[in-house]
């Protein structure tokens, strides 16, 4: 087809390419479009060595990333291509449809041998998308130290600190000194380590949890200092059972890099480190960028029919609540037809109490997830809300109250513009914090539940001051 | 006034309060109302020695918290009744209206023996916000080393690397052993050292780069190791000068817990670490979150006066486009007025077309953060926008036809309906990622300046679509 499919022609290919995969990553961190298009080549090649050359050289994160840029053809085939070749920690980073396709395409073999690699929260985090036959499959050829750490992690729920956590941690007895702990970690095997870790833990006989000792903590002390005499009070217990958003918001508010987590007798169960919390808050936010739109999904390489899934319950929902509101000014169909005027008007009065309930919403959506909005703080929050949407009301009412005494020359009409326009931004105002604090009192996520409610409410209450008040004025 | 100012009931009410403290904040990390309502009372009653116990045995990110709780006045009272008291830390972990109340508060000398204590990050932090004559006056009273790392610090613009670094860090000649590394950690004075670090870095004679090593690292090898034998390269060179939401990037990508900085001859000059970072990464989301909605800034105590500010903005612009709309509409009178049953249907097809569209913003603003959007990313994702458009639009123009069919028995108008509803999709769908695309691509913020831009665009064409059809077909 091409000159790099000729068989004579794959040793420059290679050759050329081991220089340039230094270059592969830009300054920016993002993958650059000439490298992803050789990657193409050497898929389309069969070019093994290559492919393993470049997977070994990059940084998982990149791998993943290169990955993902594929077209979807190529990006299986790379998969099959590298096979176990493919760093397990570069499975990890991939999107959830890309993960989820890339285990579709590798053998039970290769994918029990990065299991074994892995700290076990990422284990399984990877095993938890495979259906439980073909898990139980991969699961029996670990060892069987792996195999328990995954299936107990497996055991707790989706999104809480119980899948978080790793299982492999550094814990010393509360009586060893510094240098006892050094020279512990120096004697086990690499294995019993985790891969980072920035503190360790100090437990009694019977692994209750007592304090915790940073590790920048034991290389500046001397080696005869008794841990128990630099250690620290956790400032967080974390409970497996915890809810992962609740896990971010502590380490976010006490600025941890790692947490222990205890069961409910206190003793030691694991550790959560930060790059999987910081993932946690990452996917929490966007998570409320998107359910504030009515989206439930989205992502890198999504397919047509996931997002179109992901989309259209809003758009159903909210083609009922339009023709509730269309129905409402069917009943006003009198006044309309006598003033044609008000067809005009009634888009402007209700786009801008929408746009004044969605900023409201947005800003307790955030306070919400931040915790900005519990006891005292909620009832100073709704009194700004209610200060703000009077204010912007009166100096928003008022200018298109102008405009249409300007427009049409109409006292009434300006003024019906005016009321309307203000009445409806002190409901959005309203409606916009107390929807979203109701609805999380009752245990459900604001971000989801609340912009319809508050739409269609905003949309009916526009309608019916104007229409409303231009009927008892205008006919 | 109440019991509580009595003065001889203070002891017994210190006393009580000092069995408290260690219950003042709840298992979920939130501080009690009744711990709030507790010191409001001591701060009413100018009880120092419960406040002062307070501060000192909570966690900072705590005191901030309870700071926040307390009503401004009482707010400002304990901040003067807590003078140097109050814990540096605590001050920049308060909200921005929050710290700025605070640092007016507070005197030049509390402040002075503040910056003193921090982190040169956090020092700057809290000094940027100062306007620059009382900086000289604090800064003249504080070490010159701190002073000059403060000052450096601040040189860098806002929202920079070079703002989020740390001058203390950990650096070793390349040609030390793990044992020479621990010795000089266990010999420098504690202020030389950072509070908490998870990395060193080696370097050469002119103090450039050539790895680091995590402090896990040195206390897994035995003390005569080469460092260089165990260093590693760093993933990523942060410049100073680079955009923090490039560094949360980075860091993201990554997994990092701590980044060094280079400057441009690749000499170290400071350290970034992961609990900054996180900051930024939340920040940079609920940016986005409220910009989408036209919230320019948003917080907890925020003013009302700065609320509006924040957000009359967007009110104006959107005025001016909805009235820009009406004035559309406007030039169709003559078909409405002929067919009321047009201006029941109008809102309906903006209505949905802004939320298909803002579907599409949200995810494109989501994956533009997410650097999801690059090159070859891009066309899919064009792509998928359209295709979803195009299969949403269908389903939903389908059904409010029917719903319009079933209605007003008027095939025309529904078809009408049909055909407005499925172009109006279509273009939300593009409209909704190409703008933030394009915007982006110039170089500014997609999620600030792409909402106004989509929904006008979609009101218009909705508009024009469905009255212009109706003119042409039912006049």
């Amino acid at each position: 087809m091409n000159d790099t499919r000729d068989p004579d022609a794959h040793d420059a290919v290679s050759e050329k390419a081991e220089t340039d995969i230094s270059e592969a990553v830009e300054q920016s961190g993002v993958i650059s479009p000439a490298f992803i298009a050789q990657v193409v080549g050497a898929v389309g090649d069969g070019d093994k060595p290559f492919l393993w050359r470049t997977v070994k050289e990059l940084h998982p994160a990149d791998v993943a990333d290169l990955l993902e840029h594929l077209p979807p053809e190529a990006f299986r085939k790379a998969i099959h291509l590298l096979g176990q070749h493919l760093p397990a920690e570069a499975v990890a980073e991939l999107s959830d449809t890309a993960r989820l396709d890339a285990l579709n395409e590798l053998t039970d073999a290769a994918l029990s041998a990065m299991v074994g690699h892995l700290d076990s929260d990422d284990a399984s985090f990877l095993l938890g998308d495979i259906e439980e036959d073909r898990r139980a499959r991969i699961l029996s050829k670990v060892s069987a130290t792996d195999r328990a750490a995954i299936e107990s992690s497996l055991a707790f729920d989706e999104e809480t600190a119980g899948r978080l956590m790793q299982r492999a941690f550094v814990a010393a007895p509360v009586f060893w000194t510094v240098g006892q702990a050094i020279d512990h970690m120096r004697t086990v095997s690499e294995d019993d380590l985790p891969e980072v870790f920035f503190e360790i833990y100090l437990v009694d006989p019977g692994f209750r949890l007592q304090g915790t000792v940073p590790v920048s903590g034991l290389v500046r002390h001397p080696r005869e200092t008794l841990l128990k005499d630099v250690m620290k009070e956790a400032p967080v217990l974390v409970r497996p059972e915890m809810d992962q958003e609740e896990v971010a918001y502590l380490f976010r508010q006490y600025n941890l890099a790692s947490a222990p987590v205890v069961d409910e007798a206190g003793r030691l169960t694991g550790m959560i480190t930060i790059d999987d919390v910081v993932d946690v808050i990452q996917e929490e936010a966007q998570e409320d960028i998107l359910a504030l739109s009515g989206v439930s999904e989205a992502g890198v390489n999504q397919s047509v029919l996931s997002a179109v899934r992901a989309r259209s319950p809003w758009l159903l929902l909210n083609l009922v609540t339009a023709f509730l509101a269309s129905v409402l000014v069917s009943l006003f169909a009198v006044v309309i037809d006598k003033v044609v005027a008000l067809a005009f008007l009634m888009p402007v009065v209700v786009a801008l109490g929408g746009s004044a309930g969605s900023q409201s919403l947005a800003v307790a959506v955030r306070a919400i997830a931040e915790r900005d909005l519990e006891g005292q703080l909620a009832r100073r929050a709704i009194r700004r809300e209610a200060l703000t949407a009077m204010i912007n009301g009166a100096l928003i009412a008022g200018l298109a109250g102008l405009v249409v005494l300007l427009w049409f020359q109409d006292v009434k009409l300006a003024l019906i513009m005016l009321v309307a326009m203000a009445s409806t931004f002190m409901w959005a105002g309203l409606i916009g914090i107390l929807a979203p604090l109701t609805i999380s009192r009752l245990g459900q996520d604001p971000a989801v539940a609340s912009s319809v409610f508050v739409l269609t409410s905003i949309d009916l209450m526009g309608f019916f001051v104007f229409l409303g008040l231009a009927s008892l004025l205008l006919v």
